[in-house]
């Protein structure tokens, strides 16, 4: 991994050299090194190997000691709506559609960017604090996520959602696709973030605005995201809407291809795995929401068997209730086993691979998810003192079921330093607090 | 809650006064009280009321300012093996009997008392760290356990297994009668520590070793528990070798009544659960361990509906990975909704019950798991200023589901702080390190 460095060769430039206990690096044969160092230059991994080797070999501008850590590649939360951290415990214990009908649309009609902003501060935070380094975000008005996260130093994928009917920002479908356009070049300079074509779901996007949406998703080569087969009552509404479940109306449409991810995939056939992995889509797990509204159980080990690529998502924080990928990491390991009945499925290293390198690939954006030269250097790093971490065997283990997320004591993205030790470097956490607290008197009194 | 303090009368003593954003007393009309206070005297709760109302009424020898936070009893861990701890991660995606018999027992038989007293203190650390106060054990060497526990300031009620074959500790159930008598009569003026008779299971004890064990925890007046009905693999064992489902054995010893917890009811039916009821006895909840070794849901929602008292567990960490009732908190409420197919099911009071109430009653200490005047000042407190807990419309909601634990920042047990702000009072967390390290390296190679 570490090519080898002859003593004789001058020491090479770095920006940043990082040292910890070991280096989970996620690359194609999913090397853990130990007594490891990474080295960092213009905001991508220069090499990674053996502390000695790179401390002999490197003149770095600056040394970035986590002994006592293990470093992971930066998680990817493939499925999140930002804003919605706004309505974080506001309304619990609720199947999906009483949840959005009767609590979460009709308070969400009267967002302002504003509210919008601080919800997507507090979001990005929490994808900080445990974390997450890149989202594959869906919500309104998403260049205030945009900015957001730009601001905040995090990676975005931004989806601009749609309805045929009447949304916050559209009074139908087709007044989307100039937002969108606007959107992909408002942030086409901005290194951190993309756009993806965003319809909501096949229950609540007309046919011929799913083909027509796909068909801008090519025309500007993006990512075309939709929630699919989310529940059985979703399926029950396709099935009285069109006769057609809710896959077979995009495959009518034509638009089961490499460039489209599914979010939730739970109610789904044997007989759709296979065309999803004939496909080539990629699916996002969501097991926290899944469970709290009670949608089912996803056949995550099945889809992965069949060869469809799985990333992971937390949804909004209003049906999870976190944005912590290192939770719904280890609920999908947890009920991936009872879904599959079989203590052996979805083991630790395949949900690490869904939040890193599956993630990433649906978010169009395949060189996240591993420490690997010349890949971004996006890392977090794990303090192994926590007692929930003691002892150490298997380092993928405890990132999987051991951690919490809060062990997370250094996240750093495109080589910046986001947070240490307790300290935001790209945020004002205080701000936010007194800034959080207006806001929800605010929904509080638009709730009543 | 708070008796009305007169202006004239004279100020009442007490030995700490916490001020916190809100306390979620947990008391019998489940009231959470806002801009509070809780008064401790003589390691009890003296009174709970508005923070204005106690501060004019008591002299305080102490003030300790829980701003910003929220206030919960402390939580009940009511199924663990805390030695186990030394084996978090040593063997995961293993189904129940292949983890034990070829990962577990083979290194268990070797474990000498300083291992023990590691592991123990390990798993205290962590507990203490996530916000529980009070826990019920099964193991070998017991007295190890309860001498760190005592010593870390937390209650425990210590469980010595035995088996009808020989155990690490004895070569048959019957020399284990006069061990749990020593451990009773040894821990008799603790305070903190107490005494429950654990045969391991009912395929692993014979029935007349249950009727004798029984008997003794009848003389010594102290619970009764076992693990049962944890997966249809252990049915089938009971069928096989007795003819009878695992709780029919137990029902036909007699020994189903108010004495009796029953760890994990995972594989039961209706009709037990009617029995189960009518019995008085308590089941806990292990979520976390069930899904992990894929022994299947517990019908939880259904055991309370018919009137069982439900604590909650997170057994040992060996197959979760984690001691965290905040963890077990949110699995409970997630998994129960599927297992009931509704989201209304589990909800986050009935939660919230089951880590307090619930298992103070399995614990044979029912006046645990409230903040109430004349119960033990047994709280902690949930930093609010965390990003995952913003923003905060509902304490219990954001308990269950948004905590991870760690927001955690003051950990109590009869009035004695054990952890702020990120300090361990009364542990030695810097010394358990080095400790951990040597004992990981025992482990690992006896386990080759």
């Amino acid at each position: 991994m570490s090519s080898m460095n002859d003593s004789t060769s001058a020491p090479k430039q770095c920006d940043l050299l990082v040292r910890a206990d070991a280096v989970v690096t996620q690359n194609d044969a999913r090397e853990v090194v130990q007594d490891a160092a990474v080295a960092i230059r213009d905001g991508l991994v220069a090499e990674v190997g053996g502390y000695a080797d790179l401390v002999a070999g490197y003149e770095p501008s600056a040394q970035l000691d986590m002994s006592g850590k293990v470093l992971l590649p930066g998680l990817v939360n493939a499925h999140t709506h930002l804003p919605m951290t706004l309505f974080r415990g506001i309304a619990d214990d609720l199947p999906l559609m009483e949840w959005l009908e009767n609590h979460i649309w009709p308070v969400e009609v009267q967002l302002t960017d504003p509210m919008l902003e601080i919800g997507a501060k507090i979001g990005c935070a929490e994808l900080i604090r445990t974390g997450c380094t890149a989202f594959l975000n869906g919500y309104f008005h998403e260049h205030v996520t945009g900015n957001t996260a730009s601001d905040a130093g995090l990676r975005a994928v931004l989806g601009e959602g749609f309805f045929s009917f009447p949304s916050p920002s559209f009074p139908s479908a087709d007044h989307c696709w100039e937002t969108i356009r606007r959107l992909e070049s408002e942030f086409s300079e901005n290194p951190l973030v993309r756009t993806a074509v965003t319809p909501h779901a096949a229950f609540t996007v007309s046919p011929a605005e799913l083909t027509e949406s796909y068909a801008l998703a090519c025309d500007l080569d993006i990512p075309w995201q939709i929630h699919i087969a989310e529940s059985p009552a979703e399926t029950a509404t396709c099935l009285e809407k069109y006769g057609k479940r809710p896959l077979q109306i995009l495959a009518d449409e034509g638009v089961l291809t490499p460039r489209t991810v599914l979010h939730h995939c739970v109610d789904i056939t044997d007989e759709e795995i296979e065309r999803l992995a004939d496909s080539g889509v990629c699916a996002v797990h969501c097991p926290g929401s899944n469970l709290k509204l009670c949608s089912g159980l996803s056949p995550v080990q099945r889809l992965i068997d069949a060869g469809v690529t799985v990333g992971l998502g937390t949804d909004g924080a209003s049906s999870n209730n976190q944005l912590n990928m290192f939770r719904d990491m280890a609920l999908a390991a947890l009920v991936g086993k009872i879904r599959s009945g079989d203590a052996s499925a979805v083991s630790a290293q395949t949900v690490l691979d869904m939040a890193t390198r599956g993630s990433a690939r649906c978010l169009g954006w395949p060189e996240l998810g591993r420490i690997q030269p010349g890949c971004p250097a996006d890392m977090v790093a794990l303090e192994l003192a926590s007692p929930n971490l003691m002892p150490l065997y298997n380092p993928v283990s405890h990132a999987v079921y051991a951690s919490t997320g809060m062990e997370v004591c250094m996240t750093m993205a495109a080589g910046q330093i986001l947070y240490l030790y307790g300290e935001f470097r790209t945020m004002d956490i205080h701000g936010l607090r007194e800034e959080t607290r207006s806001a929800s008197q605010w929904i509080s009194e638009r709730k009543k």
